[in-house]
């Protein structure tokens, strides 16, 4: 499978068709981006451990019942993935409140909720991704009844598998966007990519960020941080094979 | 019944407690505010005009099927009220596109929705009553999701009720928020006031806004605006009473 014609090139991926209509391949770029695209910088090696640690989280979730657009990794930073229609809604979920929840709603920093919270922002950069609720969506006709039902079902049961492996990891996850797409027979599958760009994850040891805020905040080089959450996945994948 | 203590005064009303403890008197005042409060000033005559308009359509409602914590007008600017405990949302319920969700959305001035829109805004002016959904709703403990369904059932039933009476004097129901309140059984009552200072109101002939908006957008004098909608109301139920 080779790259034909470019599709799309986003903040932190380039989209290719392939000879499949129904395949396309993401090549994960070296940018860094916040603030909707107003921060932007080069970084080396982003590229391939987002690719790398979205496989793994793509796979593993496969593995524990959450389907998604991936079909497979095919170098260090392609993956060959079917071709989805985005539905153009970001999926927030919040497990402990941080980022611009805690400034919103004027809550302690880390503040545990008593069930996870979903929300949704219609994405488009011309409005700055405004934060809509289910009546707007259904108003706007962006998604049906249905549709909003099973994606927030699905951002619930990612964040259960999610949660979870990232306990044994000795890390906390603190919130995470997602993107869906409708494939050819209306079916939503989980799409766009998993990583620390668009997680928050803490060191349950060290309080310290692997992801992203290390950027957002100006808090130093971001990549041993994400190298540190390639790791842990790594050694709890081969610790698995060596027990199986 | 006689006034006693201030208990609180808001932006447009005075509330005081009187000597029974479950009957609360509000005082309409003469002052209009926007932005939150960042605009004001002194307009005569609006408390007299909110204070009727308000226990007009407080009553249509009561004889439509929908309770509210309007007991009667007292004087020209007073009425009595059930005392409840206030819930801290404000309900905004839209049949047609304006205000800021046209900026939000970036869609045409009155587009008409294919259903109403119901949206809560946290109130707080601290941090300037934020959008909040029902999930950040249930985990901030602010209402039960009985409550929020409530809410909404009665938010869609008061547009039923109103947007019919509107029509029958030539104007169009085009947003309005509503506040409401729990008795010391939990019932979720109507609260606050039914006004042109909350309600988006449109002559169906002219086009001219007669609510708020004029003040909003300083388009000139707004009592002529208040004064037409109370007295197309009270033509109405005069001649209700004379075909009677």
């Amino acid at each position: 499978m080779t790259k034909t014609e470019l599709l799309y090139e986003g903040k932190a991926k380039k989209i290719y068709a392939t000879e499949d209509p129904e395949v396309i391949l993401a090549v994960y770029k070296d940018q860094a981006t916040a603030r909707n695209g107003k921060k932007k910088v080069n970084v080396a090696h982003k590229g391939t451990l987002n690719n790398q640690i979205t496989s793994h989280l793509f796979n593993y979730l496969k593995a524990n019942g959450v389907a998604s657009h991936f079909i497979k990794q095919v170098s260090a930073t392609e993956q060959l993935l079917h071709k989805v229609k985005m539905i153009p809604l970001e999926v927030v979920l919040r497990n402990l409140a941080s980022g611009h929840f805690e400034t919103k709603f004027a809550v302690p920093h880390l503040m545990q909720f008593n069930r996870p919270i979903v929300e949704f922002y219609y994405k488009s950069d011309a409005l700055d991704d405004p934060f809509i609720n289910d009546a707007q969506i259904l108003a706007l006709e962006i998604a049906t009844e249905a549709q909003i039902e099973a994606l927030k079902t699905k951002a619930l049961l990612v964040n259960q598998v999610l949660k979870q492996l990232f306990d044994q990891l000795g890390i906390t996850l603190v919130d995470f966007k997602l993107e869906f797409g409708l494939t050819s027979s209306g079916e939503i599958l989980l799409a766009d990519e998993l990583s620390p760009d668009n997680m928050r994850l803490l060191d349950k040891k060290t309080q310290q960020s692997l992801d992203k805020d290390i950027f957002r905040k100006g808090l130093g080089d971001m990549i041993p941080a994400y190298q540190e959450v390639l790791h842990r996945i790594e050694d709890k994948e081969q610790n698995a094979n060596v027990l199986s």
